[in-house]
């Protein structure tokens, strides 16, 4: 279920902005969390500036605060609610907060599903309560919620995040307290950070329209454990991806990551295709390390985003420079070849030994007006799109005046591109971090991190200048007759199709299929052969096997009445041999000589229909290189799932091979997504193998792609 | 040429243990980096304990010290000069330090082989005058030594690394700038640094063995872009990688790095693959970033190797745990199963809501105490390699006193295992990282960091686990005939053998080669085709060409007298057709239902001959996949070479495909390898397709692998 409406985004406006905060659990002890909460509410850059109303019934003041028994004496205003009590009590304050009057309640206490069947049945119970009243909850299980702007901290956590355009969401409260405590150290600030716990209520899909229409936030970066509502989360990310760079990370990427994720909260883990397949579709970046995220939302918050891929290195390091230019290699990005013109330009301005093409290396002496002349020289450079400037402290460096001279000669340029820094060291270059950051120069210590910070702004980039244009099915594609046709098909239980009906939902969906027959005798067999023309292929129709290869049941190449006669009686003798019903043959025109292509079709819990692509023959299932994205999809999708396999560009015709009819593929993807969008009693299913045929070869007239075997699961 | 013997190993002893030391250059001015070498010469945590001598015609003393007006003034002791001084005056300066008698000179100076062909000139002058004295240069374009037990700081780089295990070789002293910055922040200890600069005389291979014989050192580091002496390098690592590990991160793995790398060095890069070939021979652990090299160093110095993979977590907050356990799984680790009674003992110490199988989550709060007994207790655990124990900042956490606790746990077990620590934070974390150095306890901040150093402890064991042995030919191998063969077949100029001159190589190196004959007439043809017997293959002769399939030179599956005749017709027909001579077919038995496989040799310019394992047939082309290893190799060397390559499990049998021969494969490739090393003439060559016949089939007496064609380029 999506809430992504206008309406919701006013409902957890009391998260962000509340009118006033009542604490319920609060504790006049340094031991406890809710002290250091309400720390947080009081003091120093989270200062609250609205009423703050510890709540305990055994105090009479906390941090000098006037305390109130419950939440029913607390006066207005208050809207939001924080709760650090005892698990067992959280139902019974939540019915009293409804009761209050009060619309928004951040459960901190631990104590529910994460810890078993009894939690989470506490959970339902809270939840069931809070709806009673309509009032939303985030956690329970999170720190809440900080917003620098506001400024509010709800959390325990020591430390603060300065104000920053990083919008962070977390399914993990505890790394939170990780990263505030690395944000704060490193000069990173932050927009907001939402804790959201277990979402027994409020989850990701709520929360992300808030952080998109967040005039602070530039960059939205979520650790994600669970996607809990699949159509919500896509929605809200397909709306806010091209006005917001979304970046994310999920752990359960691989099988320990998955058992770890589900000790810790419980969930069955969606396999990580379909998550990786939504960020693909829907622009959502996705990160492989957490310092890889903020190293790329950092780039993203503080600098413009390059107008391509190559980038100039500016150096008082070789050695440096080398590593950067081998890691823009790695991560497809290009070393700027600098322009002949500003290569004599440079000449003329920097050292005699200094390179001026290559990495720009200004030598192990270079002061701050070297770099500066050098990156001035460089921005009017047309063929190049941003500049990574590396500077390694030396004894006569001053490397803070280094950054201030390059921030200024970017901001008084009349083409500025983006900049990203590499400090490397650390020692001595606290002072020149704070000046980078200062003016949003982003800066990393080693060099390939700030190639990867530079590839993530060269990712946005490139998505945004494509099309995307929302998934629209074929024109002749007629939903309501395949719809009509699975609802025909589909059965209580979990039934494999036969050819023949698998057949009629591959013509249905516009997929073409060979020209077919089936056949109960010899005699039919034959007069179809005839019908039909040869080359021909024989299957056994048998409801007892799926895998036809394995008892025989597909004799391929025949080529006249002779050998039909001779095939149907193999497959029948086959049959009776491997004890199996015999249901007639299959006979089906042989299609030669196209590339095998192996599409399917899976259905994923959280996100539903996935489309898989894959190279049939030996070598390319045993690499096991497929591809996958969520249907429907759209033609830009299938070219880019197509161009993700490795192995794929044989397709266009790799030594001698026939260049593959690459419309005819994309459609036939495309119309697969559709078809099982459109049909959601299909369970699973592949067409093993589509035969792709050569591109326009001149007598062919229509080449295209043919599903010469296909399987459907349907329910 | 390698100069690692034991004379060469005291020949440089003056660089680390210097009776006197000179400057050179020596400078009164604070901005000259003389400056900055006479100061971490005299003063601080590297004050070398000897006499220093300035030595300037200028000045009378330099802080403090006598100075004298030139080398030859300066009074014994003294055995190593540091020279800063302008590039022109360099060759004057050590003739004089010659004459002097002086034995080793460190040239910091810039301005040689690095800024173009005049500088190398002067460089090699330079090398020569140096010879003439039996003196040994470091440098030039270096910046020296540290050596933090002598102790010794050449550098004129601010700080000096604490004292630790670490030895730190670099190509690039800029490089080293930036590192010894962010150690000496991050209070990691180094016992040596070398910066050996253009390496105009001393290279890294000459150096090797001092930090292999130095016991302050546990861990050799390397950042390398062009290996000066590849047979010198072989040999050091070769024998150095049993006794320490040796880490090494190359520039120029991508084309953007080689276009740096040869800018910066002038060196033309010997491709990435010999090089990468070199470290999974002999042992090195070679990384793509630099950070994760000394990441890696850190938990070698600091931890005994794991004797397997599986690795405990714990931890106080999910998420991180998650992100850890994902990347355990993408580096082949595995998250350890905790043993049912060590969960048991587990539960009753911890807190009844902690999770105490998956990662061990001890919740938010956890206490010091609760690391200690969860630790105290899992290092009984039989089933567990490795601890990563993961501690998130949290207000009521004492993060020192839980680092403590961990250290004494470990000291005081009876089976202690390595423990890596991710430390996740920064601001509050300054203590307890100093408090996990003091205890010799590696800490990162990032959980995939932590577990990408336990990568490298775990690929440290798992190599030295492994007995490596020397290659030595299969007992056959008749090296006296196989070289004098290539002697005959050998040219001045590059040159094709012919079908039977490489068959003629392949068969005296004992690779089996399909049965076969040159025919000239059609009736030598049939005659020959009787005696071998069929099914057979006629290739074209012909000088002209040497891609035989591209004229259609050959025709597959003879089966018969008739077909042989109108396969020689085809073929006389298609070279007339083609206007190329016409000089005999060759009549091949044609070998069935094996594996395609691709063997060659390439020559790489610094380590000699190497050979490249490859799949054949058109997918595992296009998808390029293919592995190198240096020749001679074992055949170890040659199972790892065909495990790297992802497709080649299908030699295993995969979906119904034979089992391949895979000791027949190995044993080809081992033999083509001391082929190569036997033969410097060969200067390329590849046998296309190899075929490896299925293994052990009943009723077929000698399965293996034959060479169905090859071709060899000699000079």
């Amino acid at each position: 279920m999506s809430t992504t409406t206008p309406d919701t985004v006013t409902a957890l406006d009391s998260f962000f902005h509340p009118t006033g905060i009542a604490l319920i659990g609060a504790s006049r002890d340094p031991a406890k969390l809710s002290y250091g909460v309400l720390t947080n509410l009081l003091y120093g850059a989270s200062s609250f500036p609205g009423p703050v109303y510890p709540v305990n019934p055994h105090a009479d003041t906390i941090l000098g605060r006037r305390c109130y028994p419950d939440i029913a004496s607390v006066p207005d205003p208050v809207d939001l609610a924080i709760l650090v009590i005892p698990a067992d009590m959280v139902e019974g304050a939540i019915e009293a907060c409804g009761r209050r009057g009060i619309r928004a309640a951040i459960v901190i206490s631990g104590g529910f599903r994460e810890v078993g069947a009894e939690g989470a049945a506490r959970e339902q119970r809270m939840v069931a309560t809070a709806r009673n009243y309509g009032m939303r909850i985030m956690g329970p299980n999170g720190i809440g919620v900080i917003d620098t702007h506001t400024p509010l901290n709800t959390t325990f956590v020591v430390g603060t995040p300065t104000q920053g355009e990083i919008a962070f969401l977390s399914q993990s409260g505890a790394l939170c307290g990780g990263i505030i405590d690395w944000v704060v150290g490193r000069g990173i600030g932050f927009s907001r950070m939402l804790s959201v716990g277990n979402e027994a209520d409020i989850h990701e899909a709520d929360l992300l329209p808030y952080l998109a229409e967040d005039a602070q936030t530039k960059v939205i970066a979520m650790y994600l454990e669970e996607v809990k509502d699949g159509p919500g989360f896509l929605d809200a990310i397909r709306s806010i991806a091209p006005l917001k760079p979304l970046l994310a990370i999920k752990a359960g990427r691989t099988a320990s990551g998955q058992a770890a994720t589900a000790s810790h909260t419980g969930a069955l883990a969606s396999p990580h295709a379909a998550f990786r397949a939504a960020c693909r579709q829907h622009g959502v970046i996705e990160f492989e390390s957490i310092e890889a995220m903020f190293n790329g939302g950092l780039a993203l918050a503080y600098q413009p985003l390059p107008q391509g891929s190559r980038i100039a290195i500016v150096t008082n390091a070789g050695g440096p420079a080398a590593l950067a230019a081998d890691t823009l290699g790695a991560l497809g990005l290009t070393l700027a070849r600098t322009h002949p013109a500003i290569q004599a330009e440079l000449r003329k301005t920097l050292h005699a030994d200094a390179q001026v093409a290559g990495p720009i290396d200004l030598l192990g002496g270079a002061t701050e007006h070297e770099y500066a002349a050098a990156c001035a020289t460089l921005l009017q450079d047309p063929e190049l799109d941003a500049i990574l400037a590396i500077i390694v402290p030396q004894a006569l460096v001053n490397t803070v005046a280094v950054v201030e001279q390059l921030a200024a000669t970017l901001a008084t340029a009349a083409n500025p591109k983006p900049m990203i820094l590499c400090l490397m060291g650390e020692a001595s270059l606290s002072a020149a971090f704070a000046a980078a950051h200062r003016h949003r120069l982003p800066a990393y210590v080693f060099p390939e991190a700030a190639v990867g910070a530079l590839a993530t702004l060269v990712q946005r980039f490139q998505w945004l200048v494509q099309e995307h244009s929302a998934p629209s099915p074929p024109r002749d594609f007629d939903a309501a007759y395949v719809r009509a046709l699975c609802t025909m098909l589909s059965h209580d239980n979990r039934t494999n199709l036969s050819m023949v009906q698998s057949a009629d939902l591959l013509t249905a969906a516009g997929i073409r299929v060979p020209q077919a027959r089936v056949a109960h005798s010899e005699e039919e067999a034959v007069q179809m052969a005839e019908a039909i023309g040869y080359p021909l292929v024989l299957k056994l129709i048998s409801g007892a096997i799926s895998h036809k290869t394995e008892v025989g049941g597909v004799i391929l190449n025949l080529t006249d009445v002779a050998t039909i006669r001779l095939a149907f009686q193999a497959l029948r003798d086959r049959a009776a041999k491997a004890n199996i019903p015999f249901a007639g043959v299959y006979v089906q025109r042989m299609v030669t000589g196209g590339h095998e292509i192996i599409l399917g079709i899976k259905r994923d819990p959280t996100f539903g229909p996935l489309v898989l692509f894959g190279l049939g023959g030996i070598y390319a299932e045993a690499l096991a290189s497929v591809s996958f994205r969520l249907a429907p999809l759209t033609s830009l999708d299938a070219a880019e799932m197509i161009a993700e396999v490795p192995a794929a560009k044989i397709l266009a015709g790799w030594r001698g091979q026939p260049v593959a009819d690459m419309a005819a593929l994309i459609d036939t993807i495309v119309r697969l997504g559709w078809l099982a969008w459109t049909c959601p009693e299909i369970l699973e299913g592949d067409i093993n193998p589509l035969l792709v045929l050569p591109a326009g070869q001149p007598g062919v007239s229509a080449p295209g792609a043919l599903a010469a075997d296909a399987r459907f699961v349907i329910g």
